[in-house]
Parts: C-alpha cells; sequence; structure tokens
C-alpha cells in the first residue's frame, strides 16, 4: 500500500438547475445553483461514486487544496484521498455545498433573480429532506443513478439517512456518523439561543443585512463560540485548556482571563468574519426540524421501514452533542428492519469534533467498512 | 410535629459599613451597605445563627413573602421555615445580598459616594472569597461569633467551604451543596460566552448603560437562556418539552416553533427585565475565579487543612453543570483531612437545579443533618 497522499489541487465547479423545486415549508425555489467538488474518476458504469453531505459550518471543498499555496484543505482531507479510508483510487468522491449554503451554492446571500437583490430574510427554510431532493437531481445531472455510499457526519449523517428513506434504491451504503434520529429538547435549546443572538443582534436587519454594509458579527460570534462547546467535551477542554492562564496571573477585569476564553473568541471571531448569519440560521433549523419518525407517530422503525442500504453506524463516547445513545436508536430502528449494519462506538476524548479528526480505530472502521463496499466493473 | 409553614411576611433590613475593604483585585471599597433579612429568633447566645449564601441570581430575600399581596416567596422557602428542613423555630436564619449584587448591597447600578454618579464599570470584580469577608464582618456587627451552620447551592456552596477555610472557627458546619471546588474549562468556557454577549451588547456601553437610560436586555437575556440550559438536565428538558410544537405544526420560520425555544425566551426577557448585567457579569467572575487549591498547587486537601466545621455535602445524579464528581472532590480533601463529612448523592432528574427544588429524599437529608446540629443554650 502507497502512503495515503491529498487528492491535490482541486476546483469547484457549478451546477445550475432552472427546474423550480417545492421545498417542505411550501416556498418554491424558481432556480439555483449547486456549487461542488469530485475527487477520484467516475467508472463507466457510474457506480463508484460516493456523495459526502456536510455539518452545519461545512462545505463542498471537502478534501484537497484550493491551489498551490493555498495552506487550507478541505474539511475531510484526512478520510478521504488516494489510499485513505474513503479512497478516492476506488472511488468518485463528491462534495457539495447544501442549498441555503454560504459557499457558491444558492442561498440568502445570492441575488434573487426577481428583485436583483440578495434573498435575505426572503430566502426559504430548507430542511434535511430538501438537501437530499436537491443533491438526487444533482445526482441525476452526473449520470449517477445510484451511490455506492452516502456518508455525513453530524447534520450529514442525517441526511445519509434521510437518502436511505426517501431514495432507498438509490444507494447502495449509508454512513451515518455522530448523528441523531432527531434533536432533543437541550440540542434546541443550545440552537435556539444561537439563533436569538443572531436575531437580536442590532445589525441583522431582519436578515437584510447586506443591503446595510454590515453583518451580524456580534450574534454570529456568540453562536459559534457556544457551538464550538457543545462541539468539544468537558474532558478534552480540561486537557487542553484547563484552568490555565492566559498571563499567569488573575487580572481581575473583563479581557482574556483564561486559556479557553481566548480560544473561543479567536474561534467565534474567525467564524463571524467568513460565515453568513442566514446560512447558519437555516442549518440549525434543519437540525431542529429533522424527525423522520415525525410522521411516523414518533416510531423511528417504522420511519426507516423502507430503507435497503446496508449501514454503518459510527457514535464517539464523549459526543454529548449526539451521544452514542443517539446513534443506538438509528441503529435499533435499522435492527428492527433488519437492515445489514455495522455499528462502532469509538472511544475518543473529542466530543462530537471527533468525527472531524484523525482516530486510528475510527479510520480503519471506515476504511475497512468502504474497502468491502464493491461495485459493477471494478475489477476483482 | 405541626404541619411545616411559611416564615410570613418579611422585611429587608440594611446593615452600612464605612470601614473601607480591599478586595483580592487590590481594588478598596471605603463603604459599602448589605441588604438582609433574617428568619426565626436569635437565642441569647447568638449561637444558633444560619448563614444562607446565594448562588448566581439569588438575594437575600430567601424565604417568607414581603406584603400581604405579594405572590413571590423567597427563593428557598421550601427549604426555610417553621417545621422545614432549616427549621426556624430553631434556628435564626440569615438571608444576605451579596457585595456588587443588584436587590439592595452596593454593587455596580449603586451611587459612587465619589462621583454621584453609578458605578457600573467602575465597580471592582468581587470574589467569593470578598464575599466571605463582607459576611464575616456582618457576622460581627450582629454579634455573631460563630455560625451554627453556613449553607449555600452552586456558587453558595462555594462562600461555605470558603468559610471554613478562611474562617474555620466561625462556624460549626458547612452545608455545601450542588457545588465544585472550581469551575473546569467547559463551565468558564459557558461563562464566557454569557459575558460576551453582555459585554458585546451595544446597550452595554461600557457598563456604564445607566447613563444611556438603557440597559443590555438583549445579551442578559442570551446569557440566561444560556445559563437555563446547565441548569437543566438533558431529560427534564425532554420530559417537560420534548420535541412538542407551539403550534402542534412546523411553520419553517424563526418564530417560537418548540415549546422549549417559548419557555428559554420567557425566562430570558423576564431575567432581563429585572437583574443587572453588571451584577450578572461580577457573579460569573467569581465562580470562574473561586479556585481555593489554586495557592496551594492545585491541591485541595492541602487547601481544606485549616477547615474544622463538619461537613453536609449533596449532590445531584443530573446535574452536569456541577456533577456528582465535582462534590467528591470535596469530599476526599475533606476526607483527606479527617474532617466529620456526611454526603448524599441525591437521585435527580432536575439538573443542577435540583438544589431549589422540593425532592423528599433530599429535604430529609437536610433536615436530618440540621436537626442533629446542637448549640449552646438549647433545651436538651
Amino acid at each position: 500500500m502507497q502512503q495515503p497522499s491529498s487528492v491535490g489541487i482541486v476546483t469547484p465547479q457549478t451546477a445550475s438547475f432552472d427546474t423550480p423545486i417545492m421545498l417542505r415549508s411550501g416556498a418554491v425555489l424558481e432556480s439555483y445553483d449547486l456549487v461542488y467538488e469530485t475527487y477520484g474518476t467516475l467508472n463507466a458504469d457510474k457506480s463508484n461514486a460516493v456523495l459526502v453531505c456536510h455539518a452545519l459550518s461545512g462545505n463542498h471543498h471537502v478534501a484537497g487544496r484550493h491551489g498551490e499555496h493555498d495552506k487550507k484543505l478541505g474539511w475531510w482531507d484526512n478520510m478521504i484521498g488516494p489510499g485513505k479510508p474513503i479512497d478516492t483510487d476506488r472511488f468518485f468522491v463528491i462534495g457539495l455545498n447544501n442549498l441555503g449554503g454560504c459557499h457558491g451554492s444558492t442561498g440568502p446571500a445570492s441575488i434573487d433573480r426577481k428583485t436583483g437583490k440578495p434573498y435575505g430574510a426572503r430566502f426559504p427554510v430548507v430542511t434535511v429532506e430538501d438537501w437530499v431532493e436537491t443533491q438526487a437531481r444533482f445526482a441525476d445531472r452526473l449520470g449517477i443513478r445510484r451511490f455506492a455510499a452516502v456518508v455525513g457526519g453530524s447534520l450529514g449523517g442525517m441526511q445519509a439517512l434521510q437518502w436511505s428513506i426517501a431514495h432507498p434504491d438509490r444507494l447502495t451504503h449509508a454512513l451515518v456518523i455522530a448523528a441523531a434520529p432527531k434533536l432533543t429538547a437541550q440540542n434546541i435549546a443550545f440552537n435556539d439561543v444561537a439563533r436569538q443572538a443572531i436575531l437580536t443582534d442590532p445589525d441583522f436587519h431582519g436578515g437584510d443585512f447586506y443591503a446595510h454594509g454590515v453583518t451580524p458579527k456580534r450574534g454570529l460570534r456568540l453562536a459559534r463560540m457556544l457551538g464550538h462547546i457543545t462541539y468539544l467535551s468537558d474532558d478534552v477542554m480540561g486537557a487542553k485548556f484547563g484552568r490555565v492562564l492566559r498571563s499567569g496571573t488573575f487580572n481581575y477585569g473583563f479581557d482574556v482571563e483564561f486559556e479557553i476564553e481566548s480560544y473561543l473568541r479567536y474561534q467565534g471571531d474567525k467564524f463571524a468574519g467568513s460565515f453568513d448569519a442566514n446560512t447558519y440560521l437555516l442549518m440549525t433549523k434543519a437540525l431542529d426540524y429533522f424527525d423522520p419518525a415525525h410522521d411516523h407517530g414518533g416510531n423511528l422503525s417504522l420511519a426507516m421501514k423502507p430503507a435497503r442500504a446496508d449501514f454503518l453506524v459510527i457514535s464517539f463516547t464523549s459526543d454529548w452533542r449526539f451521544a452514542p445513545g443517539r446513534s443506538r436508536e438509528i441503529l435499533k430502528a435499522l435492527l428492527d428492519n433488519e437492515r445489514n449494519v455495522s455499528y462502532a462506538e469509538i472511544t475518543s476524548s473529542h466530543g462530537h469534533d471527533a468525527f472531524l479528526m484523525v482516530d486510528p480505530h475510527y479510520h480503519e472502521v471506515v476504511r475497512a467498512y468502504m474497502d468491502h463496499i464493491s461495485f459493477s466493473g471494478e475489477a476483482p
């Protein structure tokens, strides 16, 4: 085996859709763009495609870099590439920015052709179900009838789950990582605090801040700081930052005192300078609304009945946002439906963020699962 | 035994201090007032006094009501009164608003005699140690040499702990409930998000919002919403609110969708309309700074060495803000010092807030402990 390497320099592409789409909310988008990247080569049968679904702050830039001097790798570069667990020597991997995003796909900051102005507050709420529909249309565009696998962590895992329900014959495998079949009240509560931070920022201007030449950075910064706490475990925060003081001594003031404050504020500032506040709102709403069991009297096993894919479900011991128990709910529903399912609970101290990190056990589980996926046209 | 009843109508009193106090930060307050309430009767020996220390948003109004038509009981009325676990037929119970508070004691909203204006940003940071000093001076004022017990939950428990270290000969018992010997990085992180919400609210005006005729309600509201999430357990939020929709159906918008959102926003609004933002900042800082082991190389057992009191330590199973493990750290340090200590881990689904609630097991533990406290001058 060669040493795993990067997919190298990649270039985003755009797919434009002019067939109107009716969203779950009843709203209709007349047209929209989806920006995407691909890694590896689509085989003649178009049977080796893997769709990677992104989480709250993710995007289409999953692996590689955008230029020779680009220091920032795609968000899942450690997982995807030649010789990596999702091996681009075998699979044709697609990353796609979800509708409503802020990285090139049509979203609140995009120009509404009807008005010539950014959508802003008029951009409709999008759901996991809506995303899966747009992704299915996108697959049609590429002539991909059936994905070898649909893969995602967190909110991305919810999309993989929804794929298995909505389009059971269009994926052979679903990899549902660090996900949950629905948010708890506590999960929704955290999301609502984040949303209220943005919605009540005076610079939000009811969602139409673009016209005012400002962005609701204060709110977005708070939302991200709060999010970060829920992505990390208490343990890893303790190990990484503990009660270490920035200047070694108490200053009895409101500037940074503890290193953890410095870290969080830095993360908040960085995010607030680059992410769209309306997209953040939409992403958290998609999380809140996702609940496939809702239309089945709360019975997830009934909701999962249409699924035909094989599944790999993965959770992380220290993830308190979507704890292992939440993955076991999914597992139980799949077993109730006699699906072929593998489950791994990875011992990790890194909390919810563990799904993005290099962990030998985790990566070997994904590698082993992906390695056993066969598709037509491949040499045995 | 008579049916427990309320202490009835109580009237706050004010104690004024003109001896300057140097705070931990090095800042000096020339004079200050402390507002307090008392319940029960101080005996001739002044040996039956119990000091109740309050938590982040608490105050001196611990039991009873302020008038015939006052519907709001003191915050710990279920615990304190005639025939209640802390029995005012035996004990003389004192509730006191901490220095820096916003309920009558000198705090940021008080007029600084030097300037004739509210202290605002110039009010110094106060620590748990500072509070204990002011409380000791207050005890001197009342001629109380030694408390039968110092009692507190959460941040109040930290004060009880500090009393046992700083004034070992001035309390016979310490009741340390739902507390921790110091905050974790995660605890500090939550506090910092709350603080940043307030500090970055344009209506905060660097802490001098009083002069502008506004209050940083947006920030304080967010801080309180976030706080509430950490006071409740995931389980109790699930049981109380679950994913119940406000209007029974998805509305795909940013108004209240789930009941939990309605609850949190209501709590946030109520608090933001009544609490002082600068006091909130100070209280969270006092939490952050508390760490008696800090000056002893992180060794809590060394820090607790001076303690002479007997202890009751109580934790609640579902409290994830100050989990039972945090109380066990205190317990261990006390055992290392061969203190007489009782410990109860109460099974409760109510999270950190459990310490404020009626729970038969919890209340019986406190009652049994308080009943066994004897003091001079009491008929056997």
